[in-house]
């Protein structure tokens, strides 16, 4: 029965790969285009090669220094010897997921924009498809990395189900570590290029966005594939495999040790990567550019797969864990539903076919003032219905679970939640990592002169991308409070393990330390939001500064008689972004560190339980403020309030920029850090335990 | 005994209302200066008694809705018979506080600006008086409040110290409602006219501030009356008695019904307004408009205060409560402290002799997007500093108070450092509401033409007005968060108090409804904020539209040669907010009661928490965002960067605008909020422990 298990898990991991592959190799047939355009992909192919192999550089250092920290502690007895691999095999994982989705996403862009030049239902399957690709390594990638452990240490090692899981839980803190550097570093690239180059060539040269003539266009380009390709590969392996192997974790506990309850989660997962591959071969869409009918085209392919994953899901838990827990089943169900609810949430808030952002567009017309009044409202204000959604998905997972009698049961439920909700990554991800080689397409398109339906047709699907990207948002969201909190569970457990006398009853918010963690931990979201915005900030500036110098220093360059320093632009971005990608990330490694040394193992579950909190919080708020205002601009230049370079346009474009770091940098990076700081506690957790001083 | 600390209590009281007597007194017997300045005077006057009297009105009919639903609970013996009562006086004397205040205010605002035609040191004198009168005044009804109700309670009604403080803390919800009512109202007021006037009268039009042509210049000068004194007198009243009745009622369950412990906090209050009149007398100043003299003249007094306490309150509480309990002196002291550190950290964050505005204004050569992202920024940053210091208070407090030992003594620690915090309210409350009457001085003077170097001595004051206004939020927001705290263990105690078996350890962060209760918690000020500031720019936008008609239509408005319409701007504020301040203040109200409806007593707890957690957060992120922002405009105007008029002037007044409803509207009314929530809890505990849907 349980290598049965172990090979279902296996299969769905490789099935998930294969599928890559093949994917990779369709897209791969496709026609690069005109010699211009094979040019311009190459030159943003080298920039964001070059900066992901610095990137990675930095982090191999940072990871050295972790993994000999980690053999220490397990030296000394603190941890076991599998830790300080397991954690190095997370990050190359996490790592290798954003590499190979951002590889074929750099040689897909000019394939799309040529495909875009015959068709538009031919540019979405080409773009589609290398969103897949992206898709399913991660989601192929996460599942192997848990198999290939979950085999050696159990029958290799023979472990028993506890340690097996808590080993698992570190290469989970890798994976999080490596998450939190792609997303900054390349959360700030992205934001500091595409802000340089609106603020200098839109708002004071007034060109267009994508014109050759301006020295950022490059670097804006590899922004998105380092930023918004390979930080979101490296963020959603992290959640993926965050949300299994927390779920597994906490189904030891619930389950008195059993294996089925560990498993649940993989099968589920390798199930969901069947349903996903099945919902891509239902994406294909017709000649009109209207948003709706491309929008639909998609959904038919993700609601598929919800549907195949909330019916298999049934038989799975009643066949895996028995028909006496059918409750389960529903928890995974919450999760699912939660997930879709969230995202139309996200989607009401920020589309410009509801009404907030045609509101906040309203706001332009007196200044750029009220519209970022207005825009900071709307986003404070979307966070009421993703709090009540995620409210009563906590309590129905809770209570269908069986937490009325056992809280462990009632944890194991809300991290099945999690499970559920990312159960169809494989193509969700794929409907969201398709939006950057579209938009890059579109650069690709504008830079070489094509015809302007090819641009129309890479506009109409960037813009679905924006949508589709929104709704990816909620369920990284979703998933991240859901996870965290089964984190801070399995967290609880592994202070247990580790000698402390301790329920999950005894953090009353009531108890200082508790209290205090609290205080602190609901603190670092914000400060860390604010570290990534400065960072952006400041390499923002540095950006500005160059583009200014190259249009007042190259002659000509203004008339198109000569060519831009591309490369300089996009070494300083590379320069800028590494340089501050290192000190939110060691906040967020050191910070659960340093708080439970002082405040013990109460304080800091008080501390992981702040963070989730207004870590879930922030992040809507910033990632709603962020879309409102970028989909407001978009309604503005549709031509309502004047159009194109009306004053509402001016102020709308304010708002886009200020909206930037908060969607694609802070925003997306509190989700990562509010998971990182929960297994980091686990990993210190012996140390805490042993040696705090406050006990 | 009990009746020495009664008379104690009356005495202080007493003392405080006749100095606030004599002052104003000595205010009015100044000259009201030219029939122009006087004409100007009374326009704000009865613009500001107008908005007065219909917020009353509206509030009023509130008060009389809440005072039939507590009849009705209390006839049902959910409440017992003083509530309702209470409840109305709370309300009564929190809105007469700000009444008095804004009387004085708007009759020393044209004797200010005469005065300052003679010397600084005269101006200075007559605008902190003034302040000084509101500040007295707020102290001295505060404690008769508390001190006819204990009378009342103790010795008329005989109750037992449990049920006395148990109908005292009702009264706390009365002024509670009536802050947030004159908080929120007041606050949408005066941003609504000076971002109206500011973004078509200066960035528009051009024409300096407090400019006779603009027509929303009496509105502004009305806002700084109705908001920033009315508004601040009520918000404070409720923090003082908030504070008091929290610790009293705490002290009667640490010290198992004893009376001193429950009149320690009312008599170190009484303490307290000795020391703020001594204070008093020693602020006065030379003729150097240079801001360190200024500042240092106010500091001798509020220094000199906080040292009599310091050193006074160790002899009270070893006389009071007994030597053995010594250390409780010490949990005092760690609030005096943490509010100067507060303060402090609040100053370096927001005036522009430090790095982070200098940089901000840095950020403005960039344009506006920057300097929000740079502005956003900081104030998310300046959290950490003032979490850290609320942290350690906790901590000090709770240990040395004997929480190790017992809980309820460490909560009763926690309280009196929120007392010890607020002791010398009496002065810094006049440092602070001198600061509107200075800035309304400056309009008349600008208004009435007079010498420059008036306006400049005024322009001095006013400048100083926004140092001692940054100090005074620091206090006022880490009082609240502490006063939060000590008002979530009250509301336990009455959970117990009305039948449920539960204690200070029933809560934990890994209880669902907890759990549950901590997210939506967190989630109300968000909501709360946006609610505010959407309102704000609503009505800002009504003014905008106004404005602009009247320069457009008025025929010589803009040479001077006709009047503008005064009139129909400060009626179009009026409607506007006393319409905006509803939907917010009954959020506050209703939630409170509908979650723990729902979610039960135990939810309530963790929304209370989670309230006051990120209300203190963003509280302290949008008061710190707004104050930099506004400094660094400031920083800019003195010369700096182009000074006056340049490119990055303009982009530093985009953000003083998104700035003015941070700091001014939504930022302090989360203060009130956060306490309101616990209050409604309290008075409705029975009904939800009786009759919640989760028990």
């Amino acid at each position: 029965m349980e290598k049965v298990l172990v090979l279902l898990t296996f299969l769905g991991s490789v099935i998930a790969l294969l599928f890559a592959l093949l994917t990779a190799k369709k897209v791969l047939k496709f026609e690069e285009g005109t010699p211009l355009m094979q040019k311009i992909s190459a030159s943003i192919r080298e920039g964001a090669n070059a900066y992901l192999k610095r990137q990675y550089t930095i982090v191999a250092i940072f990871f050295a220094c972790m993994f000999v920290v980690l053999c220490i502690m397990a030296a000394t007895g603190l941890l076991t010897w599998f830790v300080p691999f397991a954690f190095v095999t997370g990050g190359f994982f996490s790592g290798l997921s954003g590499f190979i989705g951002m590889r074929i996403a750099t040689k897909a862009n000019c394939r799309t924009a040529n495909a875009c030049r015959s068709s538009l239902n031919r540019g979405l399957r080409v773009a589609f498809s290398a969103g897949s690709v992206m898709g399913f390594t991660v989601v192929g990638l996460g599942l192997l990395d848990i198999s290939i452990w979950f085999t050696l240490l159990k029958f290799v090692f023979k472990l028993d189900p506890s340690a097996i899981t808590s080993a698992m839980l570190t290469f989970g803190m890798g994976a999080s570590s490596m998450a939190l550097f792609a997303r900054v570093g390349g959360g700030i690239y992205t934001k500091a290029a595409d802000v340089g180059a609106d603020l200098v060539g839109k708002v004071e040269a007034g060109i267009p966005e994508d014109d050759p003539r301006n020295p950022a266009v490059i670097a804006d380009n590899v922004g998105d594939n380092v930023g918004d390709v390979a930080g979101m590969g490296a963020d959603l392996y992290e959640s993926y495999v965050g949300s299994i192997i927390s779920a597994s974790a906490l189904g030891v506990a619930a389950f008195g040790g059993e294996l089925k309850a560990m498993a649940l989660p993989m099968i589920m997962a390798a199930l969901g990567i069947l349903a996903s591959i099945i919902g891509t071969f239902f994406v294909r869409t017709g000649e009109s550019t209207d948003q709706r009918t491309l929008l639909s085209a998609l959904r038919r392919g993700t609601n598929l797969s919800a549907l195949i994953i909330a019916i298999a899901a049934f038989f799975l838990v009643r066949g895996v864990l028995g028909t006496e827990y059918t409750g389960i089943y529903f928890a995974i169900l919450a999760g699912l539903v939660a997930g879709v609810l969230i995202g139309a949430s996200t989607e009401y808030f920020t589309s410009d076919t509801y009404k907030p952002t045609q509101g906040l567009a309203d706001t332009a017309l007196t200044g750029s003032a009220t519209i970022m009044i207005g825009g900071l409202g709307l986003g404070m204000l979307s966070t009421i219905l993703p709090i009540v959604i995620v409210a009563v998905c906590i309590l129905v997972a809770y209570y269908v679970s069986g937490g009325a009698a056992s809280t462990s049961m009632g944890l194991y439920g809300i991290a099945l939640a999690a499970v559920g909700m990312l159960a169809t990554l494989g193509i969700t991800l794929a409907t969201d990592a398709y939006g950057p080689v579209a938009d890059n397409a579109g650069g690709i398109a504008e830079m070489a002169g094509l015809e302007p339906e090819v641009r129309e047709r890479t506009d109409a699907l960037d813009s679905l991308g924006n949508t589709t990207a929104a709704t990816g948002k909620g369920f990284a969201i979703g998933s991240a409070a859901l996870t965290a909190l089964a984190l801070i569970a399995s967290y609880i457990e592994k202070v247990q393990e580790v000698g402390a006398a301790v329920t999950f009853n005894d953090f009353s918010v009531m108890t200082p330390v508790v209290l205090v963690g609290l205080f602190i931990g609901a603190c670092l979201p914000f400060v860390f939001a604010a570290l990534t915005m400065q960072s952006v900030g400041r390499a923002a500036q540095s950006v500005v500064v160059e583009v200014r110098r190259q249009f007042k220093e190259i002659v000509g360059l203004m008339d198109g008689k000569a060519d831009a320093d591309y490369a300089r632009c996009v070494d300083l971005c590379t320069k800028a972004s590494l340089h501050e990608m290192i000190l939110p990330t060691v906040v967020g490694i050191v910070t659960p560190i340093v708080v439970g040394m002082i405040l013990g193992y109460k304080g800091v579950v008080g501390m992981l339980a702040g963070a989730t909190v207004s870590g879930f919080l922030l992040a809507i708020f910033m990632a709603n403020s962020g879309g409102a205002w970028d989909n407001a601009k978009k309604y503005i230049e549709s031509g309502v309030h004047g159009g194109k370079g009306s004053d509402a346009h001016k102020a709308a474009v304010v708002g886009d920029t200020v909206g930037d770091p908060f969607k694609d940098t802070s925003g997306p990076a509190i989700n990562i850090l509010i998971k990182l700081l929960s297994m980091v506690s686990i990993v210190f957790a012996a140390l805490v335990v042993n040696f705090s001083i406050i006990k």
